[in-house]
């Protein structure tokens, strides 16, 4: 889409050229065109849209315009453009809208409709029933190819996706599944009982995103059917909505790993108010677990107090500590989210760790009393003291990082938890008592 | 699958129902299995499948597995399996082997795709060219429906997709897609060109994955043909790689703001050497920049040989700190990678983050004096120091940790090396300065 052209069109108000030059972009990208106007545009550019169009367009707006527009225009154009929507589309921007908004559609909605729709709201968050729609095609076993494939292009344009079909009996149980290329390639005149996978994959309404998503992405499916405690078929779940929830758990384990409690919206639209809360949180907890390091240090002040230069390494051993041990942490909070590791692979990952401390730790520790002995030119038990218990922060830091994420999975905690942050505050401390800990025996500081 | 009943099969040497068994489940759960077993059980087991299930088990096992047992089926087996094999799959088994098994299937394969396979195997990693598929449907546009749909039936069962064909002139230029879904609705007498999109959506063999699964995601594709700089099309990705492509990119981001370079393998699997090696480049730099902050230390040692309580606190400060920037950096990182912001929002994002740290660092500060003071009662001019520091601490923390991945992003560097580690190291520096320059302030030490 030529957006230079199509701002020329707005602004010489030549909405002939512009509508016609509209209809041919894509949907996608004129949301984002219209997403980026300001208001009263906005609702102009989007009045233009022929209504089949608009209806795509509406629904790849952000959820601030779709608000804004759907307070503008009548009653009777939002009825259209919503009943019109994907029903799972029509959920999500139900949930999204105020409160007169979600009244005003109601309204026009028909009874069924509505007992539906209200039903749809109440799945949890990211279940299966809240990501599902309800526009597949549903077929009987008895019936022959030929017929399955006129009922198909009769009821195609309604529905999101034709290239799986469902075999259900007369109580809606899900009996199998049929692809439209198995229809296509089958003679006509074969009944589906005899084409149709029998044991299809299936998820129930309650099932949870996280593990709905690693389903598709260990069968590459483009679809999944979604049955209920009766082994129902109540809708399904197409691969464009997982792609969406794939990037959404993705974000949301950012989020934990960097101790922010993940907010409801984009970080863009979300308040201030909001986002301070979600990130105090972790924040105080940290900040009161760091201050036990402070009581360490406390506790050695007079070893401080005779070698006050000590503290100057104070920063570097913790920094280093912190991030090895962020390293190993990230590593086996993706092993065990892309599935690569579980449980068994505890004593496997702690002894790779180990090795890898050895190696990254002797070869840090040497530049360092590389560092300090010959050019900054330190006393050599102070060398030694840092330098060894550089070795040590660097080992203890990579097993714990290692370590917790694992046993976090176990106790059926998630493992996004035990990164950097938490492993940071628990490395500091221990490290500091090593520090101390050397300190005494190399320097021979006497403590009281 | 019911593993505990396969397994025992497996024990029973019960290889005929054990073979019944397994041609009912899913190439993925059979592939599973097969890795789970040590290596000459899991050669039988795989010699006891149907050839044309072998092959789909074969493209899901593990690289390890499949180049094991490529060594000890014979010329003639593994050659069958590897030209069954998708075109796709092909390729990036032959990118994982060892050069041996590449020469073995080489010498199996004819000599056209012999060049195709060398063809394919030169173009860059990550690369569209790297992702494609040869096998798709491509038609002519003066075709009619019914003899398109007829072609599609004749060559699917070698194909990738046949949801999307692909309509090309006598040079093989990409003219224009059909869905099977409009073809099936369409009247059998129409011509292609009267139903075909005309403008569709391509990428070129160099295009970058990261760019290709953005396309993806905006435009809710299944697949997308790839054309090369003649604009000849030349092969096509289809979603379920795509949804490989962004596991990996968000893998690749998590590894960086943890400061390993991401390794080529997973993290289990991957030798110790090799990950030593991806995390000492950045541990080292980091600790070279963090032994800065031991310079301030030292410049101030006179004001802590004086009041020598104030280390107890620095471990505190740096790391709230250091996680108040982390949480900025991720979210605001996450949100470029998302395309929620980019550089015109640098202000927006600046502000943002001042009103949070503001909120954030005053109820902080405000919890750390109440401690400081009354409940450890400690010095007023040491409580007020501290907690004025925290605050400073914080803004700075977040105003850096915002603006720093939006400066990367606009210097052409991923966004996602402005995290944690970096961001910490830099916010410590900053942090202890502020600090000895409050110390000196409320305290009223002398330096020298």
């Amino acid at each position: 889409m030529d957006f230079e052209k199509i701002n020329l069109l707005v602004n010489d108000k030549d909405y002939t050229t512009l509508k016609n030059e509209l209809v041919k972009a894509q949907p996608y990208d004129i949301a984002e065109f219209i997403d980026s106007l300001e208001g009263k545009q906005a609702l102009l550019i989007f009045r233009l849209l022929p209504k089949e169009v608009a209806v795509n367009v509406f629904a790849h707006l952000s959820k601030e315009r779709q608000a804004e527009l759907s307070e503008h225009i009548s009653e009777k154009e939002l009825a259209d453009i919503v009943s019109d929507l994907y029903f799972a589309d029509k959920i999500d921007f139900l949930e999204e809208m105020p409160a007169n908004v979600v009244k005003k559609i109601l309204k026009n909605t028909s009874a069924v409709e509505r007992r539906l729709i209200n039903q749809f709201l109440m799945y949890p968050e990211y279940s299966a029933g809240s990501l599902m729609t309800i526009e597949f095609v549903d077929l009987k076993k008895q019936m022959r190819v030929g017929d399955a494939l006129e009922k198909i292009r009769r009821t195609a344009p309604d529905k999101e996706t034709i290239y799986t079909c469902y075999v259900i009996d007369a109580e809606r149980h899900l009996e199998g599944t049929v692809s439209l290329k198995d229809l296509v390639l089958a003679p006509v005149d074969k009944t589906l009982e005899e084409i149709m996978h029998k044991e299809p994959l299936f998820v129930k309404t309650h099932d949870d995103q996280e593990y709905i998503a690693d389903i598709f992405k260990n069968y590459d499916l483009l679809a999944i059917p979604v049955v209920d405690n009766e082994n129902r078929l109540v809708g399904i779940i197409t691969i464009d909505d997982i792609v969406d929830v794939i990037e959404e758990e993705n974000t949301e384990d950012f989020y934990k790993m960097a101790a922010v409690q993940p907010p409801d919206e984009e970080y863009i639209n979300a308040g201030v108010l909001t986002l301070a809360r979600k990130r105090i949180v972790w924040l105080l907890f940290l900040m009161v677990s760091a201050s036990f390091t402070g009581y360490i240090i406390r506790h050695f002040e007079d070893a401080l107090q005779s070698v006050v230069v000590l503290a100057a390494f104070i920063p570097m051993l913790m920094d280093t500590g912190g991030n090895a041990g962020a390293q190993a942490s990230t590593m086996v909070i993706r092993s065990i989210v892309l599935g690569e590791i579980d449980f068994k692979d505890i004593f496997r990952v702690i002894w790779k760790e180990i090795r890898i401390s050895f190696i990254v730790g002797i070869i840090l520790s040497v530049l360092n009393f590389a560092r300090i002995y010959f050019i900054e030119r330190y006393p050599l038990p102070i060398a030694l003291t840092v330098s060894v218990t550089l070795i040590f922060a660097i080992i203890i830091a990579k097993i714990i990082g290692g370590m917790l994420p694992i046993l976090a999975k176990k106790l059926k905690l998630d493992p996004a938890i035990m990164a950097s942050p938490l492993i940071t505050t628990l490395v500091d401390a221990l490290t500091l008592m090593i520090y101390f800990f050397f300190a005494i025996t190399f320097i021979g500081i006497n403590v009281s």
